[in-house]
């Protein structure tokens, strides 16, 4: 059975070109970074290089770029670090009610360890946040505001641009986790303005266990890890060097499909098959913003079915998406995200999210509404809600 | 001209064996193990067979291994993770003199903001932390050891089973940063008794940016990262695939080479390197115990001669060595190490540290032992010091 996978917001594929830009650096290129000797200055050049890659992919300098392990350790590091650097001038942290676990939890750690207020700024039924009401909850201690760019479950593209106005009429940071983001709308730190903001590697493409924090010249961020002063004393550790080779190609292919309106081609496919979902499965519902959305993302919610049932039925089938956030920290209670967006009880339980990508095909797609279609009957039929 | 490294501590080449157990999970195998689904499945076996590999490497169990990013990382999980979960038993951290900065700068950072009070145990002349003088130190308000199996810069292998003993007769848990240590020397968790374990990956010929830390069953360490629940809930963000198989295959290989005596092949060499030096260059000091040292360590200083001259001298001849830790903390200052082994001034700024492998060959050393005699002439003749 040829396997299809549609859960891009989870993991992508690396590319066959970026593995190939990584393979030097294992056997041939493996100085340390930091050495001044020949090896290490290699490595630090092909580190370099990766720098100015990843930099031209969000429009941000070289030196503004510090490589980290993840996403979650890039948000971790734009939250704690900011209130390290900034808690003389206050105490009060701003998030939006579906944030991601590593920016939710980071702001959770603040507040038990060292008294940090949390606001969690609520969003409208489709997830967008509004600068009028982050206006209101900003105060003279508010240090940092994080609010992701794109939602990874429902994908609302947030109005940061908006959002960073507001919050630069006092002098806190601006936040933003764009993982979801990164290779599905252009990204340009300059136009948007923010302090701080996060990538991954394996998004887009790259390689696992490799991140990026952008941190704009005149901002002021501590370290969360201590010990070398690797990553202009920001991030200390030995460098993933072949992993962040790779990250520096995978960004570097990102622009070149950016260019190339990959991005439309995955919305046309993704249109389709929302259509024939809309069309073909009576009593559903899709989440997030019906156009302000990520051309790759459908998280849709089939009413008297459960989401991992469905999850479960399709693997069966080949088929590999998502239920939401749930698998991804290996809890199995209703989506924060979806709680967020007030979604009715009908509803709240049963997201599937399909995350395409430029590697599926039109047939991938017939095949997975035709199997889709056929287990909501089948599971639709031994369901006594659905009978009564 | 034909380069020659002979600085493994720094870090070392992946085996080409690891990149080959390594290559499937970038494009064939890519699911994110979190995920329920089969890409997802299949990822999570690669990584509990790695855990498996890793775990044997030190004879710990498989659940007890937490795969990190780094030897940084995971000391400063272990430090800072301690001191969360055990906050409320005492606020009194033992660190040794001469620790990784990684430590160091963890029980830096305790005390600054956490008001932790760090304990430094003296050294003997060679680096030997003393079971006695541990057992003064440790107070009913002790919560935390941390003493490095083998030095990273000189090589000396601590008691650390004596100093694990002296540890359990408190409540205090006993960490030990292991990374010089393996692949040098055989590492059994069960026998030395210690209750958090540092290994990293790139100092056994797997890739840059994996570690692992062992946590003992029973112990109770809080995460320092925020976000999912990867890792039994100690380590959030997606794990860094590829680079966990590689270290898992590091680690087995690891195993044989220890298995087939490789250690004992490198300490021929070394010995040989080091007879020679002292046999044909006066006034100088070898650093470090003269027995407990690991098989593949030589820090030698060569008096009225600077480190830094030397190492850009033999880099110039196409050999890497290091000159201690000042380049891989970017500092240049005289190490912290030497400090700690109260080196006279005369050699405390002419260290240069070879760190063999079992890839070095005779002909390697012997053109070594050459270039480095006719380096130290040249640069005597010109120092002052040297002809008075």
């Amino acid at each position: 059975m040829k396997k299809i996978y549609l859960d891009n917001n989870s993991t992508t594929q690396t590319d066959s070109r970026v593995v190939e830009a990584m393979l030097p650096y294992f056997t041939k290129y493996y100085g340390n970074p930091s050495n001044m000797h020949f090896f290490g200055r290699e490595t630090k050049e092909a580190i370099e290089k990766a720098r100015e890659q990843v930099a031209r992919f969000i429009n941000a300098r070289p030196e503004e770029i510090v490589f980290t392990s993840s996403g979650t350790e890039s948000d971790n590091m734009a939250i704690i670090g900011a209130y390290k650097a900034l808690s003389n001038n206050g105490d009060h942290i701003i998030i939006s009610d579906f944030e991601h676990s590593a920016v939710f939890y980071a702001a959770n750690y603040l507040n038990k360890w060292h008294n940090v207020n949390i606001s969690k700024l609520p969003l409208d039924q489709y997830g967008i946040a509004s600068p009028d009401e982050l206006s209101r909850a900003i105060t003279d201690k508010t240090i940092l505001i994080s609010i992701m760019y794109v939602n990874n479950e429902v994908g609302t593209v947030e109005p940061i641009k908006e959002l960073v106005q507001i919050t630069h009429k006092s002098s806190a940071y601006f936040h933003t986790d764009a993982v979801a983001a990164a290779g599905k709308i252009p990204i340009d730190v300059r136009a948007l303005d923010v302090d701080l903001l996060t990538i991954s590697s394996h998004k887009i493409h790259g390689p696992k266990g490799v991140g990026a924090l952008f941190v704009k010249s005149d901002v002021n961020i501590n370290s969360i890890l201590y010990g070398g002063l690797q990553e202009h004393g920001l991030r200390p550790g030995t460098e993933n060097l072949a992993g962040i080779v790779g990250f520096g190609k995978a960004a570097e292919l990102a622009i070149d499909d950016l260019n190339k309106g990959v991005p439309d081609q995955i919305k046309k496919l993704r249109d389709y098959l929302e259509s024939q979902i809309v069309k073909r499965i009576p009593e559903i519902k899709i989440h997030g913003h019906p156009t302000r959305r990520v051309c790759n993302v459908l998280n849709v919610s089939v009413a008297y079915v459960e989401g991992e049932a469905l999850l479960m039925n399709l693997d069966l089938e080949g088929i590999a998406v998502s239920s939401g956030s749930a698998c991804s920290t290996g809890k199995s209670e209703a989506s924060h995200v979806l709680k967020a967006l007030g979604v009715e009880d009908k509803y709240i339980n049963s997201p599937i999210r399909f995350s395409l990508d430029k590697n599926n095909t039109q047939e991938e797609i017939d095949h997975t509404i035709e199997t889709l279609v056929s287990i909501v009957e089948r599971l639709r039929n031994i369901s006594p809600l659905w009978k009564s």
